[in-house]
């Protein structure tokens, strides 16, 4: 293992992992996840997790923005990736901060990119995909929090036009609670 | 120096930064910028720069987001310490996207959190902060090419509600430009 120790670099303000043989900081900062609504006759393409954290659980096609890409490039390829959907962004539905395990999420609502029967499949991550409308969306079985959130804000517009994003709810403003299983279904209020 | 070596891991697609010795894979990801369009009747507060990049050019109070701070929080952090200024924030004004450097940038519309006359002063990485009215923003000695995105989208909506936020500019949809030294004063249109 590196024998990095934790300590305050010169001229910073907050404790850096630091690499004790050769001096490298390790700036670790919160990471950026983008996602999708995905949105096809008011039903809403979800995966069900074949990976860790929350396996089997249903989520949105999200994942880690990569170096070098855009946020409207990493959601399609998330998109493409879990889904095999190929799509286009129509705007920013939810900016959200997940402040207990350093995340900043956007998502976008967006609409198959090819005309005709939406085309999608389950990706390598994923065990299964499908469209639901939104009265039979998975609501026990929704992987995280954001997930909700997004859906949400998805369900206050629709196909409107879209405008000031959503962000994170009265009821967790810094994005520290835990999905907690609920015992009956419906939308997080 | 640590022996890392650059390898594409198993179950994984791209290259990663790998350590030779232990294994430990060092995902790099963008980071997060945080910052704000802080106005007082109809004044713009602005920092020059006492710090490279671009030292003595002029830019808004933004700055790396760190863990475990919400998107707000960290904007807030930032108007602090660059120009020692409590702010209260309205709604996010920009989300760009800067892939040349591995950046996403959310910028909000805030304003001085006391009442009163604006009390701002420079802060440690700043050699000077001022208030700016747009007429008199120092276009010449703009220090991001971001820095123009953010004051267009303040002024495509001054006090009025927030919108969709503004994204990157038509110019540089994937965020790929430097600045450049504009020969005359203005925004970017």
């Amino acid at each position: 293992m590196p024998s990095f120790e934790r300590r305050i670099p010169e001229g910073d303000d907050r404790e850096r992992m630091i690499c004790a043989d050769c001096g490298h900081i390790d700036y670790q900062n919160p990471k950026v996840v983008v996602g999708t609504v995905v949105v096809s006759e008011n039903k809403i393409l979800m995966c069900r997790r074949a990976i860790e954290p929350r396996r089997g659980f249903w989520t949105l096609p999200a994942g880690y923005l990569e170096l070098g890409e855009t946020l409207e490039e990493g959601a399609a390829r998330e998109a493409m990736e879990e889904a095999t959907a190929r799509i286009s962004i129509d705007g920013i539905l939810g900016v959200f901060s997940v402040a207990r395990i350093g995340q900043v999420q956007v998502i976008f609502r967006g609409r198959f990119a090819d005309p005709g029967a939406p085309a999608f499949a389950a990706g390598i991550e994923s065990l299964d995909v499908a469209l639901f409308p939104w009265e039979h969306i998975p609501w026990d079985d929704i992987a995280f929090p954001t997930v909700h959130w997004a859906l949400n804000a998805w369900n206050a517009c629709r196909s409107a036009p879209l405008g000031l994003p959503a962000g994170n709810p009265a009821s967790d403003p810094r994005g520290v609670h835990r999905m907690v299983p609920s015992p009956s279904a419906g939308p997080v209020p």
